[in-house]
């Protein structure tokens, strides 16, 4: 199983809205006789990348896999058929599957006579998973929310200079958040007053290759040259200003984490409906005395309803200092 | 002189106005005759401590100090007189004094013929005594400024609750940092308001047997049973409202370094004056989004004019992250 996490773990896969999953093929003799992980939608599942490497050897053999072998038919076919026609008689998984269209495959594998042990490591297995499966439990995207503020709750000044609150380093390092998403949200004010890119660039500025959707809500007409309709990535316009609403379209479009980086007005909104899970908060060691709030009106109005982080993470970011914590 | 920085770092010492010193003697023949150390305003200096513990072994010796040796009467006579009384024939020393009126000591032995050299381990001994030299260079206490705040820059809820912004964990630690403080400061409205007692108090909430003097500036008259004029430790009253007079009336009182801990007006009038010298802040994992901020106006108008801190050390306390940072 620990080959297997580390098989799921490769950098960089998968892209797209499927889980990250090893796979371990042990022959009769319990020898590896094939493995494989999962590239992103539209290709093999892990199970059946480590059966094309066996070949005939999977006759007969154990399949240990990060997750519970899948159910049904999507882009794919289901994994529970792939194993039984390939012989595998005995399946060891990790994390029970949580999408609820393909689960089932471990009874469906027991009906027909496979052998089935689930469970085994499976707290790692939900570790490499855990935006993924916060989102099928839910059926619908994780959603980070990101801010940076002086140390004194501001995100601009008197004058409306914005720029910069934080640092370089910090600047990057929110891009190298936002590779780990799927989709950066926006409000539709932030697009008519910035006009930001929200593309992923790397540390020289340049564009990654593989982007996260562009979304931009609200009911307001935007111009068409902003930035952020141009063609270096995806964009979609969410034409509503509910969050509930914008995530369930997100959801439709398969998206499993949204990077929120609107304004205070939309971020607020998104607390208010309790639909952010995480915050990640990018502190300057600035202080301005006045100026914009970074956060808006969240409808607390007494210290003991003040919104509670879980802090799982201080680092030092160039000057600045990041926190990250759940909700 | 390495033994000598040692026996300068002595915990606990000294209580009060003065630097933290150490000394020792080394005979004819090279080998330690006699050591010492301050211990407090109206004790021995450094030097003639060693000087008692060595007897007629001083006679000939080296003197290794951390500190310039006096030239003064305060409370005690001059270091250079004991030195050439005792029949030291050689100085070594790691920081020149920076106390003006103690000042030229160097100068005066090497007149009287002792052979003189200074500026060994220099910056080790500075770092001993970095707030004492700050205050002695510029001839006022150096400031403190400590505040708490949610993420979002507020001190209070809309309702005006307040308690707690920060953890038991972060108060613990203001504990500890104000009892390496000989002042803590607040204004008048503080008392009036909240009445603390500004005592400085273990992790069991007992008293500590040394306390800071409290200061309360400010020119509203206050009821006498405030808390803070209780006998627990000693009050002083400032009556004024501007800070270079406060810090003059408090350096008069032989006070090195202030604590400060008043409320958001009381700090913007120390930090438009310039008289911030480094700011400890809490911030608690927690979103407001309204309430009172926990930094008043200080008359920062755009971005690049924020008051920028140089941080020194981001400390996670408890659910709580601490900086510190010098302006």
């Amino acid at each position: 199983m620990r080959r297997a996490l580390l098989l799921a773990a490769t950098p960089g896969v998968p892209v797209g809205p499927n889980p990250r999953v090893g796979c371990v093929l042990l022959g009769v003799d319990g020898d590896p006789v094939g493995e494989g992980f999962h590239r992103g939608a539209g290709t093999d599942h892990a199970e059946v990348a480590a059966i094309a490497a066996a070949g005939d050897r999977a006759r007969g053999a154990t399949a240990v896999v990060t997750l519970e072998p899948c159910h049904h038919t999507g882009r794919t076919g289901p994994c529970t058929a792939a194993l039984q026609t390939a012989g595998v008689t005995r399946v060891v998984y990790a994390q029970a599957d949580p999408n609820r269209a393909a689960s089932g495959g471990a009874q469906a594998l027991a009906a027909a006579g496979v052998d089935v042990v689930g469970g085994v490591l499976a707290d790692e297995a939900l570790d490499l998973n855990r935006v993924w499966t916060f989102a099928m439990e839910r059926q619908r995207p994780f959603v980070t929310w990101k801010f940076a503020t002086t140390l004194d709750g501001r995100s601009a000044a008197t004058d409306g200079t914005s720029r910069w609150v934080s640092s370089p380093q910090s600047r990057h390092d929110t891009h190298r958040l936002r590779a780990l998403s799927d989709t950066m949200l926006v409000g539709t004010n932030t697009v008519a007053v910035d006009d930001p890119l929200l593309t992923v660039r790397d540390d020289h500025d340049v564009a990654l290759p593989h982007q996260p959707l562009r979304a931009v809500m609200g009911l307001r007409d935007l111009p068409a040259d902003r930035r952020v309709f141009n063609g270096d990535a995806e964009s979609l316009r969410l034409r509503t200003r509910d969050p509930h609403e914008a995530l369930a379209e997100l959801w439709q479009h398969e998206r499993r984490h949204v990077f929120l980086e609107g304004g205070p007005t939309l971020a607020a909104a998104f607390v208010r409906a309790g639909l952010v899970d995480e915050v990640v908060a990018y502190l300057a060691p600035k202080l301005l005395g006045a100026g914009r709030n970074a956060v808006a009106d969240l409808g607390v109005t007494t210290m003991v309803d003040a919104l509670e982080l879980e802090v799982d993470d201080v680092s030092v970011v160039g000057p600045d200092v990041r926190v990250r914590g759940r909700i």
